[in-house]
């Protein structure tokens, strides 16, 4: 039986970064990059007034008061006519370009204009000005040629400012991956029916196709597949016109678990069958020619916590991002826990910030079934295998799942 | 000039919460709650194997081993026909209810099974037995008439898994706000064009109209308006049309800073102008009959600083989220950091998990108009004011922004 680092290993090794396409910056968020980004100018464009006031040079407000001739106003997107001489001023507003003799911004709050005659002036109170002071020079953030993004990220809002600030209106992503998900099982019923005495409704389809919405995929419900080889055998077949195909169900050593091989009668390839970790151990994972397949454990935390672990380091890599496999954080436990379990396992836990730091507390948990405590919980601890009790405020691992509170 | 808590208060009085509607389960993800939901079911809804095996009595099974007659097999989905009796087993398939007058399950890897004559035997060799293993009672994570999810929750796959076991296929939640984005200012150009001397591309739209998406809800771009009272008057106009509607720009103590009074023509109340903290600090914020506005500096960091701290904490409040106002985290600095600042500050920093907890590191950030820097960063870092050495590995207060890497 594979452990958690082989099965993810195996999973990286298996899934290649797949294609790439245009998109509108707009229709770009959560997307990942598919080439890295050069800057095409400077930013600023142009030395740089960061406060509504007057340009002046310096040395005439070395004291930090002056008395100033305002020789012309320059408002944001124009560009001053006059240069600056000894002894003068330009208003300028935030955003506009510094004046050519001028190297420092006075802000408006400490000066008083007087009209004196024919000719404006300016008196200027405050600290002695220094050279620079209240402007940004040209090219401070980046300058033309600099690589300012590198291929493979994903883009928030911050990346898709900058972009526009360079004027990407069109970037090349990958291409964004549909994900179906077919839950097996002869117990399910539709989640608008009643179940019947030994039924139960079917969560994994909701759950799932959620968990490929919070992670930027396309999901496609497929509905329920019964435990017998036709139905199965359809359903699969519809399945794999898919990227990735996730099952639930159908996986473990029981006499209907059918899904490994309806699978591979469906020409999709074992890559490995079960998993040291807890919950999740049944997982299946295989490839086809065009799609890539986990056969996930029936139980729904079991789900949950495979996708989480497994399926979002296949999403990671089909996009190309490094690294593909999870990143966990680390929390202090909120109190003493008695871990018993001869597994690796991933126990829902609440993750909170505190003020000196995040504070992970295990929800109580009823096993591979219990959803409803998931609900308290917005990640999973990483207990290793083996008995033992943890004290509270002591580190542990901790994995955060998709999607928050 | 108000604090940040003040305003974030002023935002929070001002702002109730939505209209409420009802949308398809598979459509909710990211949706915030708008009724508490209670169980209609037991869960699980009889007593449950958790393993593929035998469900026995455990005091046949007391010592380990056992030689059992094999009277039926129940798959998920199915009610046994026969009750248990002493000596008998029942095969049982993962999920498929407990048959009377059994109490435990042993899983198939601990069995081999016989057939003996007319009869199939099942011989265990194991641990001792005991009641209740590898089984999970009815009721256990819920009982019917539990509530189990308040009112204000937001919605993750595993809220939408335990929902769909309750059977609501439709949901109650807060209607989907949808934030107008408005740029003003005449040195912006659209991101497809080359900016002459004095002009940069209007990033503010499409960086706000991410944040807006990542935050769910919905944004409407409504392009750049000019700096002259009528252009913005028509434009403020069609922005009122949204719950929210957020301008950039025009909101400073320059000539041009025609914002504030275009939105009280408008009819939008000013509720606060400035608040004191870096950068954002000449914010402004109302409402009309309609519409929330904000009045956000044009300034790129600072539009996203105030977006995260104080648009988020008016959305949140009209989903009803409780509570409303940003909750810090915190991190320790991974180097030493000399802030100078005479406002309290909310510096760009990149918070990394660490084996030992969370780090933050501030970025290389040249001021409010340095958007390039954000994209390195993940959140912001919160410095009061005073001129401070801070030193590696103090804690300090952290604000996640939207959007993860």
């Amino acid at each position: 039986m594979l452990t958690v680092v082989e099965a993810l290993d195996a999973i990286t090794s298996v899934v290649a970064p797949g294609p790439v396409e245009s998109v509108p910056l707009a229709e770009a968020l959560g997307r990942v990059l598919a080439e890295r980004v050069d800057s095409d100018i400077d930013s600023p464009p142009f030395d740089k007034s960061l406060m509504d006031g007057f340009a002046v040079r310096a040395t005439d407000v070395a004291t930090g008061t002056a008395r100033l001739v305002v020789v012309e106003e320059v408002t944001a997107g124009e560009v001053a006519e006059k240069s600056l001489e000894t002894g003068q001023a330009i208003q300028i507003m935030t955003g506009a370009p510094i004046p050519d003799g001028a190297d420092a911004v006075v802000r408006i709050e400490d000066t008083e204009v007087e009209i004196d005659q024919q000719q404006t002036l300016v008196r200027i109170d405050t600290r002695p000005v220094t050279t620079g002071q209240d402007m940004i020079q040209q090219g401070t953030s980046m300058r033309r040629g600099d690589t300012v993004m590198p291929a493979g990220r994903r883009l928030r809002p911050q990346e898709l400012g900058l972009l526009a600030e360079l004027g990407q209106h069109t970037l090349s992503v990958h291409r964004q991956v549909t994900v179906g998900v077919l839950a097996t099982g002869d117990e399910l019923v539709a989640i608008d029916r009643q179940p019947q005495a030994g039924q139960i409704r079917n969560s994994n389809e909701s759950m799932l196709a959620a968990q490929v919405r919070a992670s930027g995929a396309v999901a496609r419900e497929l509905g329920i597949a019964r435990d017998n080889p036709e139905d199965l055998a359809a359903k699969i077949r519809e399945g794999l016109d898919c990227d990735i195909l996730l099952l639930s169900g159908g996986v473990s050593a029981g006499r209907l678990d059918l899904v490994p091989e309806q699978l591979e009668a469906a020409g999709v390839t074992e890559v490995f069958h079960k998993v040291k970790l807890k919950p999740g151990k049944p997982l299946w994972f295989g490839t086809s020619k065009d799609a890539i397949v986990f056969g996930l454990p029936g139980n729904p935390v079991s789900s949950m916590v495979c996708f989480e672990l497994f399926v979002r380091t296949a999403l990671r890599r089909l996009a190309a991002t490094d690294p593909a496999t999870p990143c966990p954080t680390a929390a202090r436990l909120a109190c003493d826990f008695e871990f018993r379990g001869d597994r690796p396992t991933y126990f829902p836990g609440r993750l909170e910030n505190q003020p000196d730091g995040p504070r992970v507390t295990p929800v109580n948990w009823h096993g591979s079934s219990d959803l409803r405590s998931t609900a308290d919980a917005n990640s999973m601890i990483h207990f290793p295998a083996g008995n033992q009790l943890y004290q509270a405020r002591q580190w542990v691992e901790v994995h955060e799942w998709a999607g928050r509170a």
